[in-house]
């Protein structure tokens, strides 16, 4: 699954059902090893401790091997192409890859080159889709909690932050819409595209929280930023920043999403990273078990 | 288990009798596999290659999947605070963590954030108990073997080197009291505390040796040392480094243990690293077995 | 396995055939475990990711546990000795060591300090002997699959390349003679040594080539090269690159192999590096089964 475009509502719930499914028999130390005899591939040519140990472990668990390959900075450096090293890892015996690269397309363009199943980990500013369906199963387990049932039909989500640069954005508002939600998207006016289908444009938080029903709080990222694309983040922080007081004086106690890593005191405040609302902690618990029912439904896909 | 201070001498005499039972089971190849579908976290802020690779190898021996996490320098500087961290990767579905962390104290607080088994693999210069137990069993081993009972009650032990900042003469001298041994602490003057309660103090190594059963010696640590604690490597090894002229002079003979990885021709000979006396390697051989108990030991507090 | 010069074309054979029965069974999903309860340590105090996980996937999947270990750069720079490191390696519980060095001759010199079975991963420019057992099995497939049989006695294979400072090229030397090849060397005169027992010399590519079977490619290795051996890539790709206009010409169509990663447009054109007479994938993929077959018979050796 090279990105969540590709996917319709019907087939996204499929793929939240299993996850759960998969969730229930973890909790009852029941799991099945569907991927025994297989091997996984974990390719990250942009590194993610967090993002290769929840594909490692979902492969693991499901009694897959895998093989584990980091490559930071450009390959064709050393003389390898991306093709070459992809084609030669799956030369070593694997079945199914999984591919974080920093240039968006390059999961989708890999299709020519190998016959492993491939699974985007993140491609530049494109898609995370094993992420957007972590934020969909999320919101269904928090609504469903809440008793308005588990159906996003309806329910108004409002992505805050970076949009442009943003591929959590991207896959986000693409499953969202598929499984009938409104999207709005809010953001300082020089972190917006110009245009983005299936969502509304706010610059005004508050105006959008009034609205909402969840928040997706995308992380800023020092580490790429390049341009001055907002003064401080201080700045940030008052305009863009989730704190209890705004989450309150919205009168909606919407739930709060954030992909992570977080930073306290930026996209939010610690009283609501650590309150009642937040999701934060089980989107990562939730992340295991989405990257489960991919790599099973992958792998179905090859037998 | 955070610091081995928390332990009395039975429950530290059963941790040791249980890596011997795992040690004969391994060594029969007929090891069980008491972590079966548990997952073992190894965290590791402050790296060392050795001390990870023994942790891993007990847990995956024992049945256990892990997760293995490194951040060398700071985490706050990437915006995400070490509490945050530890649960994120506690909620990937983690049972029990191995934390090592440069400041002392840390995985003691950690105990705040997270519901997982904690064991501490090292903080800063406070305590790292599992290399005590290992001192404390490699002991045991080379007295029995003796003939002189396992027992250590009566023994007397002299700890050797940068007393100051380590954090094994820490949890050695806790160990070596609970089990009844007689501690002495041997090293440059500007190396040793103002006051540490149950050790006696020496600055000369051969009036301390004329006393002992068995030195540790610990690692003279290039990597971290700032001041100019002692004047030039060939000065601490005049001093305070083993020879066998040394070890013969002193008329007892005593076991040589060290925890390393070691500087030959400064903490000490390479004949006596090689010698009939020295259990450098042993001590490495036991650390699977004492990491086995350990872990095996928690688990079982928390079902 | 230190190098293949330890073994003759009897044993050599024996370990090409377990290779195949590993790949049958393997095909099959119905690999044994001969490993199973048994740690492997790997190695490399020189990083090759390609190599390591190559190893690293033939224990895991024969049931071994893996200890992974990298010093890149001098181990005696932090006080150990690569003796003692090695020698702690093998405390933890290891069975069997799979070692890369820079420097040749240190899987040799390790025998004296570890009772482990030994596997050489290339040490310097000495020799790399599962990377010839990888090439002489790709050969003998191919020339199976042409039903020319599959011996290799009486075909000229020509080693193309860097010969004076390449482990690939020694240890290939040595196979391929062993099995009753004719070996044909050819490269820049300045990457010639002065004498080669068993191979015959070329500095002109097209005349080596019409008499080859089969030609195999070594890497430029620009991070490695400090001389100025020849004057410029494009200048090597002139005289010493394969194209296919160069294999037409030669009137053989010769099999073409490189142990990679390759360098595009140095070593070789795309068109031969993707044309039916490239082996290169299937030499990685074999080369997961050649350290299955080392593997498993170091591992009964020692039983």
């Amino acid at each position: 699954m090279v990105g969540l475009a590709d996917l319709n509502g019907d087939e996204i719930t499929e793929l939240l059902d299993r996850a759960v499914e998969f969730r229930r028999l973890a909790d009852e130390r029941a799991l099945p090893s569907p991927l025994a005899g297989a091997t996984v591939g974990n390719l990250f040519f942009e590194n993610s401790t967090r993002t290769r140990n929840s594909f490692r472990l979902a492969a693991k668990r499901l009694g897959a091997e895998t093989v584990e390959f980091t490559e930071v900075g450009s390959s064709v450096a050393k003389g390898e192409t991306v093709a070459d090293t992809v084609r030669t890892i799956e030369a070593l015996g694997v079945d199914l890859m999984v591919i974080r690269h920093g240039s968006p397309g390059v999961p989708h363009r890999l299709r020519e080159f190998v016959t492993s199943g491939l699974l985007n980990a993140g491609d530049g500013t494109h898609e995370h889709p094993t992420q957007a369906l972590i934020d969909l199963l999320s919101l269904r387990d928090a609504f469903s909690q809440e008793g308005t049932g588990e159906s996003l039909a309806g329910k108004t989500v409002t992505v805050v932050g970076d949009i442009l640069h943003s591929r959590v954005a991207r896959s986000n508002i693409h499953g969202l819409r598929a499984l009938g939600a409104r999207v709005l998207v809010c953001g300082p006016s020089t972190l917006l595209p110009r245009q983005l289908p299936g969502a509304e444009f706010f610059t005004d938080l508050d105006a959008a929280l009034a609205q909402s029903d969840a928040v997706n709080l995308l992380r800023v990222q020092f580490e790429r930023q390049r341009g001055a694309f907002f003064p401080s983040p201080a700045e940030y922080y008052r305009l863009f920043g989730m704190t209890q007081t705004r989450l309150t004086r919205s009168g909606r106690d919407p739930w709060v999403l954030a992909p992570g890593p977080i930073n306290r005191g930026i996209e939010l405040s610690s009283e609501v990273a650590d309150g009642p609302r937040s999701l934060i902690l089980k989107q990562v618990a939730n992340g295991v078990f989405i990257r489960m029912a991919c790599l099973a439904t992958l792998m179905e896909a090859r037998r």
